[in-house]
């Protein structure tokens, strides 16, 4: 899928699966390097940090597939050491439950909370097939219509590391922010997929509901947009090839507004929803 | 609001308040005894378990006002005593996040966890006035052309003991699973108090997300619809009055949907969003 990648990188062996690696110390307790490749300016990317919270509790529960996963976001995370604890709530026959921790060290050394986790965990290979929907895929135009980080004349204001990460084409009618003229929407859609042509999988899905910029930025607010709590949905196991993903904002109201996301495969596929409720820092 | 209410419960003094009531055992620790009078069939409501789980954390919490609310559902709550552990996570100067936990008892008098909750509590109060919003409250008749469970000439399907406690009008174009006819649309709409005239408060919303019919009546499954997850975002301190409440199921794949619920208050302001993922339990 992206132009530049020479040799396709696999699920397994990718930069995501090697920045996103656990490293078990004891049953529960796994130590993790938070890669600085996943920022956005200095801050670690609340997606990435997700997937590794995800990799820990895939280790801790007996089912390998997030089906929802709730994140609160406590405390700034940087690049660097940091350690996850788990625990099992409950293992059902069809779904497990978990809970963790990722903690990271003040100046002083102590152990300081950066998030907390629940989520539910079971086997996406085994759901039946069947499907009633009313949702479809978001209208865009093809890949060669859109434009990432890379096509700007100047860095895009927002743009960092994690752009060499991603495979991002936003789509034109969701750009006006990054020319001066923000729609006022509160939309944003994208075809997403990894730098290094990583199909995507359940794990990935985590990074992809919260990889675009803020739909705040459409709504003519520039400043950072902290997520409170994030929540997401895998429904389906996603086919290989690029996804489309669709973020939309109704409410901005008191200071807080909710980004709702969709990611759509190449099989037109709904794989995930989420919503995040996220401060707004108006100017001033 | 409700016809035969004579004398108007009050915040603080109603039905809700009482039956979901905490008494403070120790710091963190609190009794509760689970009304029979929120049940649906035999199972308590899962937004009566909320609000109940939403005491706890205002009075172990230093803000007062639940912002968001995120519970996993492990098993099934009865009528009866029940223990609520909770635990600050962070206090932070404008929202403060806590965990909970309800247990029972099985027949050898183990503790057994029934539901899960991360929460994010702040002051609804102090939000500046701001409102930039693309969301239009849901197009319904007016309370006197909407039915309830009092209105139905055989009691209707699903309905039972908590039907006494709401004030419950749905929208008829939303009602064709009661009629034998559900519209496969997936979408449920209501007016919605409760019975003795209590006005709505953040707490009561809750309530108010998860106590409507199930959207999965009307895309033709009359079975149980068990949630697993439902997180909450109270946007807004509603207005007094009665609240509109709309719920939308766009995708049902797989043996699971979600269902999306936007809540309304009288000054048109949404108050509040939530999203559960549920199992939809097919015939057979």
């Amino acid at each position: 899928m992206p132009e530049a990648a020479s040799v396709q990188a696999t699920v397994g062996d990718s930069e995501f699966d090697r920045d996103t690696a656990v490293t078990r110390r004891e049953p529960g307790v796994y130590d993790v390097d938070l890669s600085a490749g996943w920022t956005i300016i200095s801050a670690v990317n609340g997606g990435y940090l997700l997937a590794v919270l995800g990799r820990a509790l895939a280790d801790t529960l007996p089912h390998a597939d997030p089906f929802t996963v709730s994140a609160y976001y406590l405390t700034a995370s940087q690049p660097g050491p940091a350690v996850i604890r788990t625990d099992v709530v409950r293992a059902g026959r069809t779904l497990s439950t978990g809970q963790a921790s990722l903690f990271q060290y003040d100046e002083e050394g102590r152990e300081t909370e950066r998030i907390r986790v629940l989520a539910s965990y079971g086997d996406l290979g085994s759901l039946p097939d069947d499907v009633r929907t009313t949702a479809k895929p978001p209208a865009m135009p093809p890949i060669e219509q859109c434009f990432g980080p890379q096509d700007a004349p100047a860095p895009v204001p927002g743009s960092s590391a994690i752009a060499d990460r991603l495979f991002l084409k936003l789509d034109p009618s969701t750009l006006g922010w990054a020319l001066g003229a923000p729609s006022g929407n509160g939309e944003m859609r994208a075809w997403f997929g990894l730098a290094d042509g990583r199909d995507p999988d359940p794990l990935s899905l985590l990074l992809a509901v919260d990889a675009l910029p803020p739909t705040a930025f459409e709504l003519g607010i520039s400043g950072w947009v902290p997520t409170v709590e994030l929540t997401v949905h895998v429904r389906c196991r996603p086919a290989p090839g690029p996804l489309r993903v669709s973020i939309a904002t109704r409410n901005l109201a008191g200071g807080f507004l909710e980004e709702d996301a969709e990611v759509w495969d190449s099989a037109d596929r709904l794989v995930a929803q989420s919503r995040q409720l996220a401060r707004a820092r108006l100017a001033g």
